[in-house]
């Protein structure tokens, strides 16, 4: 990760599904004009598409078709894109699913992950997809996939950021899934992702699974883990209490809380809510931040739609690729 | 209720634990002066612990020691308490834990509960008690218990109130006590209880218990329950996915939720803090409300404890005991 840090990182951004709200906001977050300063985006997907959204969202932005990020200039007066042509323009219908537009989702996610991996791009993001349409194609899977034990969802929200061992499981199999050993692996990698994203040793405050952290899990599992994880160097602290952790992460106790399921950690999240959450996938060589709404369909197209998150996902990426750790974000 | 329903109804408060901060926060209560508008506030506990707490906190306030409830004079310019001698004195250590001072406060919550029962007071609070000395002594169980079926906690915080379903009981345990007839009684009991303190159409968020409520559970016991809820006039709405429904409530569309689990409600209520926590028990035949505090032993005497939840605790009492529903509290 070093070796291709760059204080202004070139960061890859999936317009989303081109018949929602991905677009419009993307234009707008360009013209707010606080993109450039930390990173140099670029955008892939359908240039028609963001044509349509600049001229729209009247930013008074010529959208820029480049066929190779080479050509990518970093400059904030015209919106960069790479389009591989996967999209007959024709198929696009602003506020309605289609399996075209859900394959080529995933074409340029692919993309995107493509150019992360050859270290051309520092980070990507992920604008807002339709599962719906994806999933007509055939194609869902090509979402950037959570994995307990190779990859976790890390929700951040001003100052409260977690991390989830586990993710969409009945809550009654949750418990047989909580071992040391996954919650060892889920310490060392959400440690040294966040090493490499700057954040110089990371404050691990790991939530129990059971009430006041008073259980069978709490003690058998989760405990030793921690205490393992300390002794290899890593500044975990826990189980703690799971109606307190939030709160002494939100203070600034800690840097991320790692939660045992994704209620826990979604309950607190957006309960607090700070706005402008975003979503961060632990696990993959590169910063991968995705957008906490979707494609928004029954307002696409009205000028309405806010470009908060989407912008904050990307300072986020920008942030995370240069090494400056998590920005603070409004 | 109704019948004894009164604008300012007597509100009777155990002092809790009188080597605890209870004594010095009820004192600044009473001094702030905002109690009297509301209610008619008697203290029940240790006259010799509330002169020592009166004059710590500099209250200029005199501490008049009542026989009986009839001789209350309702009047703000005396703190008035109904001592029935169940504690010596010289067992009072401020700051260290006792069997006497635990027995005590079991004295102390056993007159307040029978005077409520007997409709002599209108609510009861309930200080900060020490469980520890209350164990000690084999009196914890006095405090009044959370039965499923029966008694319910309910949170409240800011908009946020919050009923449980399920209290301390290990995770992996709660799906089997999630049933139709279970989440049908305590809406029941919720909305009655709601009703009578002046909540006219009490709106019931359901919590699902999976996460986005897309589980078994959530299917086969919590929706049926609800339609039945509905069926009956009861204005309940779920399940809804527990990382949504608390922020729904937040912003006013409930006037309390009914949570799953423990965690699933605390980590709401503890996240989202907008300070004064406190907790009503729905199940006796009286608000009965509690602060959300302990007896802070490391900062007894010195002046600096929180009278904030106190004081709401007693206002909340007694604007429920009005049938005026829950007061707005800072």
């Amino acid at each position: 990760m070093t070796a291709r840090r760059s204080h202004r990182p070139v960061v890859g951004i999936v317009i989303g599904d081109p018949c929602g709200i991905g677009p419009e906001v993307l234009a707008r977050a360009w013209a707010e004009g606080r993109l450039h300063a930390q990173c140099r985006p670029v955008l892939i997907g359908s240039a028609h598409a963001m044509r349509a959204a600049a001229e729209l969202a009247r930013t008074g932005l010529r959208v820029r078709a480049v066929e190779t990020l080479g050509k990518v200039t970093g400059r904030r007066d015209a919106i960069e894109i790479l389009d591989s042509g996967a999209l007959d323009p024709a198929a696009i219908t602003p506020g309605a699913d289609s399996a075209a537009c859900g394959r080529a989702s995933a074409v340029w996610l692919d993309e995107a992950d493509a150019l992360a991996r050859a270290g051309r791009l520092h980070a990507t993001v992920m604008g807002p997809i339709s599962a719906t349409a994806m999933q007509s194609a055939g194609v869902l899977d090509r979402v950037v996939q959570i994995k307990p034990g190779r990859s976790y969802l890390l929700l951040a929200s001003g100052t409260l950021r977690v991390a989830h061992l586990t993710d969409h499981v009945p809550l009654r199999e949750v418990s047989a899934l909580i071992t040391r050993r996954l919650v060892g692996s889920a310490l060392r990698s959400i440690d040294a992702a966040l090493r490499a994203w700057g954040v110089e040793r990371p404050r691990i405050g790991v939530a129990g699974f059971n009430a006041h952290a008073a259980g069978t899990e709490d003690a058998e599992q989760i405990a030793p883990a921690v205490r393992r994880a300390r002794a290899a160097g890593i500044d975990a602290t826990g189980p703690i209490s799971p109606d307190s952790v939030f709160r002494q992460c939100i203070e600034g106790r800690f840097d991320t809380v790692l939660a045992m399921y994704h209620d826990q950690g979604h309950i607190a999240i957006k309960t607090a809510r700070f706005g402008g959450n975003i979503a961060v996938i632990v696990g993959p060589p590169y910063p991968h931040v995705t957008v906490a709404h979707g494609t928004a369909y029954d307002i696409v197209g009205r000028g309405i739609a806010d470009h908060t998150m989407i912008r904050n996902a990307i300072l986020t990426a920008g942030s995370l690729a240069a090494g400056r750790g998590f920005p603070p974000l409004q």
